[in-house]
C-alpha cells in the first residue's frame, strides 16, 4: 500500500483550502525580544515578533535565564525518568509548593505542558468520577476537547460565556451525576474573558465543580499573577485551577492547582502525567523565578497594558477594525485563510512584521484572522511601524476592492 | 458534593493495594552521577541511583551541559509558542534534521515528550486513514495505548512479540484495511527484544505500515546510537520510528522519524502537535549535542554493557534471581506490591541505594519487581554494595520463610 499518496491526498486538500500551515523560522535573540533573526529566504534578517506567547518576555529575563543556566550547572539537562522513577526532584517540589501559593490552593501538580495537564484532568476527571458530566464552554481549548473526549464522560456544550444557558444545562442533569463545569479566563483567539462569579453561581447553585483554565492569564492579571480569578477575589470558589509555564513564564510546562485529594488523584491515576519524562529540574528552576519575580513586579504587567492600551488607540486611530475585548490580545478579522496568509507574508517580507495568520483549526474557517500580542518589550516605535505597515495594506486593499 | 471524599476514596483503595505511590525526592548532582541527595528524611543524605533512564549519564555530558547553557544565553529559557505561531526555531529545525539523519529517515517531527509522540502520531493515524486497524503488541507502552483508543480506530491485541500471531491477525482483516502494526524494540520494564525481522515480514507481506517504539533502544543500540532498527539494519523497512530525547540522550522530548509525507501528515494535524508550546530552543540544542556525541563516540555504550553484564553476573553468584532478557534492563522479580515497596524502602534507608519499586498500572498486578539499570557510571564498588545489599536481604528474607 503506497501510504505516502494517502498522505499527500490529506495534505492536497489542504493546500486547496489555504489551509496548509507554513512555520517560521526564527532564532531568538536572548536580550533583543521582540526582535528575532529570521531564517527564511524570502524575509529580512530581523523581524519584530507581534505574535508570541510569551507575553511579557520572561523568557529573557536576567534572573530567568540565570535560574536555568545555574540550575543545569548543578543539575544537569534533564530529570532522567518519569516522576515515580527517578525523574522528581527537589526543584520539582519546590516549583510545585510555588504554584500552590500562586493560586492559594493547597496543591499543585506538573505536568510536561499546559495541553497535558488538561488532557490528563479532564480525561482523568471524566473517566473516574461516578456518573460524571462535563459541561464545556463551546469555545474550550482543544486540549479540553481532547480530554474531555478521551475520558469518554457524557459531555454537554454549553453556548460560550453564557451562565444562563449553563444553568439550564446543569438542571437537566439527573441529580446523581458528578458535575464538572469546564471553562476558560481568557479565551486566546478572540482574547474575551469570561464572566467568571456568574459561572461560578450557577455551578455552585447546581453543586458542581468548577475547572478553570487561565493558562493565558496566569502571570498577568492579578496584583501576584495568578490569573483572573485572583484578581476578582474568586480563586477561592475554584475546585481547579490550570496554568502554564510556558506563556507569561517565558518557560515551558503545565499544571494544575487544588486540593491535597484532588492534586493527589490526578498524580495517581493519569496516564499522561504517570507515564512521561519529568520536566528537566532547570525548566522547573527557570519556571520558579519567574513565578517568584511577577508575584513582586508589576512593571512588567504595567508596561503590558499601557503598550496594549497604545496600539488598540492607534489602531483606531487609523480605522483598522479589531475586536474589541478587554484583554492584552488584538485580532483583526481577516475572514479568509488565503487573504490572512498573503496580508501576513506581505508584513513579513516587505516590513519586517511576524504575525502568524491564524487558520483554521486554531479558528474555524471563516473567521481567519492576523492575532497580535503587544508586550512590555515592544517600543513605541514598533507599535507605529506596525499601524503604519497595516495602513499601507489596508489602502491597497481599498485600491484592489475599488478596481475589481 | 462533597468531591474531596471521592478523590479519598479511590486513593484509599490504591493504599489498601499497597499501589499508593510515593515518589522519592532527589537532587540531581550533576557531575555526581548517579549519586544524588535525597530529600527524604529516612534516607541518607547521599544515594546512589539505580533506576534512571538517564542510561548513559548523558544530561550531565559537559557538552550537553555546555550547549543548554549557551543556548538558554542565547536564545533565552523558552519558545515562546506552538510551533505554528512564533515558536519555530532553527534549533527545532536542526534537531530535526538530526533526528532525521540518526534514523536514516527523509524527515522527523518534535514533540514535547515521548508519550505526546506515541499519542498523537497514533491518534491521527488512526483517526485519519480510511478504515485503519491498529495491531498493537499487547505489552505496548501506556501512551501508544492511550493513542490508539483516542484514534477511535478498530484495534486488534497481538500476543507479545509472537510474529506467528500477528500472522494470523493481520490475515483476518478485510483486504481494503489500512493496517498499522505497532511495536517496541526494548520493552522497559521485561527488558526483552522484540523479533523485529520476523515482525516486518510479517507486516510486509500483508502491506501493512510498521510503527516502531524505540525509546529504551535509542542512543543505546547501533553503531551511531539509532537504535535496533540501526543494529539489525532494518531501519529502512520501517514506515515510522518513534523515539525519545529524554532517556539515553539525557535530556526531555519525543519525536517521529519517517518520510517527508509522513511527518508533514502528522504536523499538519495531529491536535498533540498543534495546540502546544514548543520545547526550549535551548532543550533542542542540548539534545542534538547529545545525538551527535552518542553517533561518534562509542565509549558510553561499551561501557554500560560491561556494567550490565558484571551486575548480572555477580547477582547469578549470588543466586538472587533476574529476569533474562538481552537488554540493559535488568528486573529482580517481588510479584508483591507491598514486599517490592518493603524492599526498596530498606535498600534507600539501611544501604544508600535509591530503586524505585515498581507496581501496579506500571506492570501487571502480581508482577511487582525492582528494576535496574546500570549504566557507564556505576563503578564497580557501586555494583558490589548493591549485590551484598541484596545478598543480605535475600538472607534475611530465607530467614523470615525458615521461621515462619
Amino acid at each position: 500500500m503506497d501510504f505516502d499518496a494517502l498522505f499527500n491526498a490529506e495534505l492536497d486538500s489542504l493546500r486547496e483550502d489555504g489551509n496548509y500551515r507554513i512555520f517560521a523560522e526564527l532564532e531568538r535573540k536572548c536580550g533583543a525580544f521582540p526582535k528575532a533573526k529570521s531564517h527564511d529566504t524570502d524575509a529580512p534578517d530581523e523581524v519584530t515578533v507581534w505574535c508570541s506567547n510569551d507575553y511579557l518576555g520572561m523568557g529573557q529575563h536576567p534572573e530567568v535565564i540565570a535560574s536555568m543556566q545555574n540550575a543545569v550547572a548543578r543539575h544537569g539537562c534533564g530529570a532522567g525518568g518519569t516522576r515515580n522513577i527517578s525523574g522528581n526532584t527537589h526543584q520539582h517540589a519546590l516549583l510545585e509548593a510555588e504554584l500552590a501559593d500562586l493560586h492559594g490552593k493547597e496543591a499543585a501538580l506538573l505536568f510536561t505542558s499546559g495541553y497535558v495537564s488538561n488532557w490528563a484532568a479532564l480525561s482523568t476527571l471524566g473517566a473516574m468520577l461516578p456518573d460524571a458530566v462535563i459541561l464545556s464552554d463551546e469555545k474550550n481549548h482543544a486540549s479540553m476537547i481532547e480530554g474531555i473526549r478521551h475520558s469518554r464522560a457524557k459531555k454537554v456544550i454549553w453556548k460560550h460565556n453564557d451562565p444562563a444557558d449553563l444553568d439550564r444545562k446543569l438542571a437537566a442533569l439527573p441529580s446523581n451525576a458528578t458535575k464538572i463545569v469546564a471553562f476558560e479566563s481568557v479565551y486566546s483567539m478572540d482574547g474575551d474573558i469570561s464572566p467568571m462569579e456568574a459561572i461560578l453561581d450557577v455551578a455552585e447553585k447546581h453543586g458542581a465543580m468548577t475547572y478553570l483554565d487561565e493558562v493565558h492569564a496566569v502571570g498577568m492579571y492579578g496584583p501576584r499573577g495568578g490569573g483572573l480569578s485572583e484578581e476578582l477575589g474568586l480563586r477561592d470558589r475554584i475546585t481547579l485551577i490550570e496554568g502554564t509555564l510556558g506563556k507569561a513564564y517565558g518557560v515551558v510546562g503545565g499544571y494544575i492547582t487544588g486540593s491535597v485529594a484532588l492534586c493527589d488523584f490526578i498524580r495517581s491515576f493519569a496516564s499522561g502525567f504517570i507515564f512521561t519524562t519529568a520536566l528537566p529540574p532547570a525548566v522547573a528552576a527557570a519556571a520558579r523565578t519567574s513565578i517568584r519575580h511577577l508575584k513582586h513586579s508589576s512593571a512588567e504587567r504595567d508596561r503590558q497594558k499601557a503598550q496594549v492600551a497604545k496600539l488598540r488607540m492607534r489602531l483606531d486611530a487609523l480605522g483598522i477594525p479589531h475586536l474589541d475585548n478587554p484583554s492584552h490580545i488584538i485580532p483583526v478579522m481577516i475572514k479568509d485563510p488565503v487573504k490572512c496568509r498573503q496580508l501576513a507574508d506581505i508584513l513579513m517580507q516587505d516590513f519586517g512584521i511576524y504575525v502568524q495568520p491564524i487558520n483554521y483549526p486554531t479558528v474555524p474557517k471563516g473567521t481567519e484572522r492576523l492575532r497580535f500580542t503587544p508586550g512590555p518589550l515592544h517600543s513605541d516605535a514598533d507599535i507605529e511601524h506596525l499601524v503604519q505597515a497595516l495602513a499601507t495594506l489596508w489602502k491597497r486593499c481599498a485600491i484592489a476592492h475599488a478596481v475589481a
